[in-house]
């Protein structure tokens, strides 16, 4: 049996979105920017696409920058706050992505930037008082990047409460929405929030196409030069297939969201339920409940054992596919710094379980068993 | 009848890439950076194609990092000679695409390095006298960015000659080979060269694809921060479909590039003579010798006529799409910066025809028919 349940790190592509990426990979293939009629009708697709995910999380289409990826989305936020919106000091958490961690990193280091970390609470949750304080604290233009849903430990920030404390101190805001994008429902017309960002991957559309949303406010200096294709911002002829792959992806996900939701929730309560209950000792990182958490995602923290190290192996060669730290990360032989950020117990073997709505009880039950039967016997000290 | 002419601007994904990438849009879905068996098959998918890429121009392996098309590759040249090789000197020409003119200007603006344009010739060569007296000019460290094939005119540059003299006076070299890559033969073994580019879209391969051939005595900061993938080089989940549509892609047009070369060619020629016979007053910018011209590119300048407005429309009209300046360059109103930059005569309308392995002589015939028409009829003064 070959289960997958590692769909934070990607998902499969929905047969819907196969299915309307096709016409474009084979005969409507024109350069949106030429003006003869193959590249008008690939510059509307392009359009309509955009229309289309604007409108699903209430936004203006001109908001809305296809990108390759959550990670460029990512980066270009910054580029934009720091070239056009001349920030100077930044404001983050120690359990971002490192594409916003690193980014944060190294454009403070270029450009000579303040660089904040925002404390956490034990259980993994932005420290909003000590936020509060960060902002009062300094007159210099400010951007703030704390993710929405993290991608490890699961645990959700406030998007709304965390605005308003921006807007009162006049400081940007930035939120990595990679994890939440088509699994949470998002109204830009109510909230007011400068840039967030999606991976169509993350939502069973396709890899390498991704999206920024800049507040229309804010107009952008190119992060990527060349022609003036995505409002002069990214230049490069577009991603046609993966840009309606896309829109597609978004526009099921949200066709069905409550359904979706409870489906996930009820597969991740059903997990910790059943690893409490056949594994000793067993507990959860950062905040496990419903309202505080990504329906998505449960990181376990399983019991101590010399053989720690053979667990994903064992797992894995049962079929059942997870992950240790984050997945994202190429090649992480290193430790998760999520973990590290929030002060797990990192000499225990934690692992992330992920669930999409394709996720079944059975395939759950089976990782339980695995784990249990592992537990039992392959890894007994 | 529809004629597509544009292959300069992006051609049709061809049928054998689009079977190739279709398992990896629908089972073999995993994150490369994952280390379970989903993403051990995704990640060795990845270094296969990485390896096929390298084999069919010469180069290693670790030479070559995946992008997301041909623009995201000059710009993340630019950004390692900067940031990694400390380069404080440009030398590049009027006529490069904008994915490397608008790097180069924005570059050295931010970085406060010296910019210098290269004379060109008549017929649009680069002056290479002027190059070699550039070069010895000075003892700042120098990047040479110049072009192999121009997209709107054709010209080609003798890139050993130039490699040669950059070596000389031991400066860096970049040449945007996005329109001959998979076109010309490339033995990056022979020729020393730090930087060359591609984009999987200009060789019947997918689009939002392509790659950076670094120099292997380069090592990389990162252009995109985020994960250590591409050598760190570039953050984020790969474009893993992408990336095997571009290998393969590559190695259909290796395996036959001399019938291609010589088919396409023959076009060229025949569209250049049965236009001289059916249209008076015309000729051609750049140089149009096969061994100085992209054989894939004809830049026609037609006899001047008041309503040169309505020629491309007329065109379009009649299903023949071609391209009026570039038309890699989004809602291109303005006129092209190349023929600006051969001090063309931009008053008469000047219109590039580019072909494909796909392309037939029928419909050749049939553009120069619809042209002369065109020039008897419609836009009679
Ligand atoms: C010479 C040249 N360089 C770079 C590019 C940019 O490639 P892409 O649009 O795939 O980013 C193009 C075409 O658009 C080109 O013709
Ligand atoms: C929270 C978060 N941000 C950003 C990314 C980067 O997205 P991508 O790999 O598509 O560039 C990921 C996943 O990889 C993620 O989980």
């Amino acid at each position: 049996m070959k289960v997958y349940l590692d769909n934070a790190a990607t998902t499969p592509v929905a047969p819907e979105v196969f299915e309307a990426m096709v016409p474009y990979l084979k005969n409507e293939f024109g350069n949106p920017s030429s003006t003869h009629s193959f590249g008008r009708q690939a510059k509307g697709t392009i359009e309509t696409s955009r229309r289309k995910v604007a409108g699903l999380i209430k936004a203006k289409p001109s908001e809305i920058i296809f990108t390759s990826g959550g990670t460029e989305a990512d980066n270009m936020a910054f580029s934009v706050a720091i070239n056009e919106l001349g920030v100077k000091r930044i404001i983050t958490s120690e359990i971002e992505h490192h594409a916003v961690i690193h980014t944060a990193e190294d454009v403070c280091k270029k450009n000579d930037l303040e660089f904040a970390l925002v404390k956490l609470l034990p259980n993994g949750h932005v420290d909003l008082e000590d936020l509060e304080e960060l902002l009062a604290k300094s007159d210099k233009k400010t951007l703030v990047s704390l993710m929405h849903g993290n991608n490890e430990i699961g645990n959700l920030l406030p998007l709304q409460k965390v605005s308003e404390m921006c807007r009162k101190h006049k400081a940007y805001f930035h939120s990595d929405t990679v994890q939440t994008m088509a699994h949470y429902s998002f109204d830009l017309s109510a909230l007011d929030i400068d840039f967030i960002t999606g991976a169509a991957h993350k939502f069973h559309g396709p890899k390498g196409v991704g999206f920024l949303y800049i507040n229309n406010n804010i107009k952008g200096l190119p992060f990527i030069h060349g022609g003036s294709q995505e409002r002069g911002l990214r230049g490069g002829t577009e991603n046609l297939y993966g840009i309606v792959g896309l829109a597609k992806a978004m526009e099921i996900a949200y066709e069905d969201l409550e359904a979706h939701q409870n489906h996930v929730q009820g597969l991740k309560s059903h997990m910790i339920e059943e690893l409490r209950k056949n594994i000793e000792d067993v507990s959860f990182h950062g905040d496990i409940t419903p309202e505080n958490s990504l329906y998505t995602v449960v990181n376990v923290c399983l019991p101590k054992t010399s053989k720690s190290a053979m667990l994903l192996f064992t797992l894995d060669l049962k079929g059942v596919a997870c992950s240790g730290g984050s997945a994202c990360t190429s090649g992480s032989a290193k430790g998760s710094h999520v973990l590290e950020g929030i002060q797990a117990d990192t000499t225990r073997p934690n692992v992330r379980f992920s669930f999409s709505r394709y996720t079944t009880k059975e395939e759950v039950d089976y990782a339980v068993g695995v784990l249990k039967e592992a537990f039992e016997k392959e890894l007994v000290d």
